[in-house]
């Protein structure tokens, strides 16, 4: 198994001919960035060999997530570089360790946000391995401690090698690259929804439409529930209609805010950028839950309290959702035909991918077909 | 049933001598305010016949609750003047109405927060009253519209004549100076202990050691929990300890905050000054919730949302409790042999109990002796 150090030395700079793996791992291509100012751009990186509990996969997609981007340029501190982001991964089942029951080569599978966790505190007990008390390894950028603490890299990349209980089935109802957004962007709005009983009867309000808002707003519809976007602009209206939603609230405009108040349940709050708290507590019926989805990128105006004490309002926050959680979503997914809205771009446009991200001008996730991570060409999958 | 003006016309002048009920009411005296700047002067006020589900209550005690001491200076906006403050009612029963079950003249009764709600709504039928969906009734300075839409006023008076259905039980093990300021100070911590499922195994954190603090300890200490308190300075660390608490965090001592963090499953939040919730957030463990409890005075700094994302967090409030409630906060003081510590003052000395309420300078509840409004001799009270 690599060191850390290893794997460093073979990302630093891209080796893509250096042949094929040795008995301590082989090596991969990947985009990854290697300093906050780098951009994305083409490495290699050393994937270990299957331990008895691996699954190797032959990444097929990989979703572009919005914290890729924040955790890429270095906006969210230091990182150790370089980076290959990416935690919404679909992919084939190429090999699997000795002990590894359940997958079979050729099997479509995923990895989402994270590839470990102690497995043994409370929380991993209960099936929120997301909040481990230990702390989850991350899918890409943190230390791994039962693989030599070196450091994971993400799903821009041709494989990766996971443990088979932090990997999930791909239904066979759901299109590939239509089900890697679900592994991250659908399994943080699913389990609020969940977790506050979303179903017919329940209402249901939406914050931001991205990529985690599209979905929150085909989950929620999907439930039964009636649902309720609020958007800064006119220009979503239509889009939002069309995903499923019940009404739209164009929140620049006071009149329509005011008129929803205290009408709502459940409020998910997908948009990282700073905005009022208080106008999305103004909204909720008595005993209703605001839920911060996303870190938001600077501060926010004082929660107003009398809010939360006159009509016993909650204002919590949810971190995607566990591994049992995420194989519930995918096969909801499946079951009701509820799939991300997606656009696939190739390695060689993702940093324009990226900038297009940052403008909102993404409907509503961009999928990597990785593929195109094995040259210009056609891709050359390499055969076992 | 005289109107609203003819109690305003009442309320305006002193009218000490004006001789014994009409058909139409009783006239009792009183302590409230003028104007917001009046402070606490001697009053008249009109109370009403009995009606079929009344009960007339001569009032023994009043507890002195923050509340107060806002609306009678006008410092939560202006107010129908004059007002007669005092919603921690307790008496005995002098006269009931032709309907009224359940009470008997002579009973020991109180009287909390409200007086009537609208009965119908979800939340009236759920015992969660305080939510009304029309507006509960409130004690004192509310229009009743059930009663021609006059404003109710509140215990700082020698009776009060209240719907049977909003009457509670004072039981007989219990105090009646003492047990008055459970019908707010004990009900307000009361419900979101229960609320948050706290006894044996919990631990609980309370912010502040005033009216609301001090009962929340006594509470959450006979429910079985392990107590925290959190005060600004030292000189109530022994208080907290007598009081039942486990362990006293001073908040100006950074490291005694950064030692508590991530230990305690609820933290009820006492305070009205400003300060940071977020103090408060990092004292919880995951799942854990802060509870807003008193309307703060001023803007606090924003809640961070991270917080709430990384450990699923919960920031509520919570307002009084419900009729049901109530009387059961009641009997568990009486079984639990838990009682509000108290300093009983007289009328002559309300206006010098307020600044000393402000000044923080009471432990931990003033309780009014209503025989002190019948003059500065012995009480005369009145005979059916």
């Amino acid at each position: 198994m690599p060191s850390a150090d290893t794997i460093r030395e073979n990302l630093l700079e891209e080796r893509p001919g250096r042949g094929t793996p040795s008995g301590d791992g082989s090596e991969v291509r990947a985009y990854g960035a290697t300093s906050a100012s780098s951009g994305l751009v083409p490495l290699t990186l050393t994937r270990r060999e299957p331990q008895a509990d691996d699954v190797e996969i032959d990444i097929e997609f990989c979703g572009l997530c919005h914290s890729d981007v924040h955790a890429t340029r270095g906006e969210w501190g230091e990182r150790p570089w370089p980076l290959v982001p990416g935690h919404e991964i679909v992919g084939r089942v190429r090999r699997t360790g000795s002990a590894v029951r359940g997958f079979a080569v050729g099997d479509h599978v995923g990895v989402g946000c994270m590839v470990d966790s102690c497995r043994e505190c409370a929380r991993c007990r209960a099936g929120l391995e997301q909040y481990c008390e230990r702390g989850m390894v991350a899918t890409y950028g943190a230390p791994d401690p039962r693989h030599g603490g070196e450091v994971t890299q993400g799903g821009y990349s041709e494989r990766i090698v996971v443990d088979a209980a932090y990997v999930l089935r791909i239904p066979a109802a759901l299109d590939p690259a239509a089900a890697a957004p679900i592994l991250c962007a659908g399994i943080t709005t699913y389990s609020p929804l969940r977790r506050f009983g979303v179903g017919p009867g329940r209402r249901v309000g939406v914050v931001g439409l991205g990529g985690l808002g599209h979905m929150a707003v085909k989950l929620a519809a999907a439930m039964g529930a009636e649902v309720t976007v609020f958007t800064r602009t006119d220009a979503k209206v239509a889009d939002a209609a069309q995903l499923g939603a019940h009404r739209v609230v164009v929140t620049t405009d006071t009149a329509q805010l005011e008129a929803a108040a205290g009408t709502l349940d459940v409020v998910l709050d997908t948009v990282a950028a700073p905005h009022d708290p208080n106008d999305y507590l103004s909204v909720l019926r008595f005993d209703g839950a605001l839920v911060a989805l996303s870190l938001p990128s600077g501060d926010m105006p004082p929660v107003r309290a009398g809010a939360l004490i006159r009509r016993r309002l909650t204002y919590t926050g949810s971190l995607i959702g566990g591994i049992a959680e995420t194989q519930e979503v995918l096969d909801f997914c499946a079951e009701h035909g509820v799939a991300p809205q997606i656009e696939v771009v190739t390695a060689e446009s993702l940093n324009e991918a990226y900038d297009r991200m940052v403008a909102s001008d993404v409907k509503y996730r961009f999928v990597l077909d990785a593929a195109s991570l094995r040259g210009a060409g056609a891709p050359s999958r390499r055969e076992q």
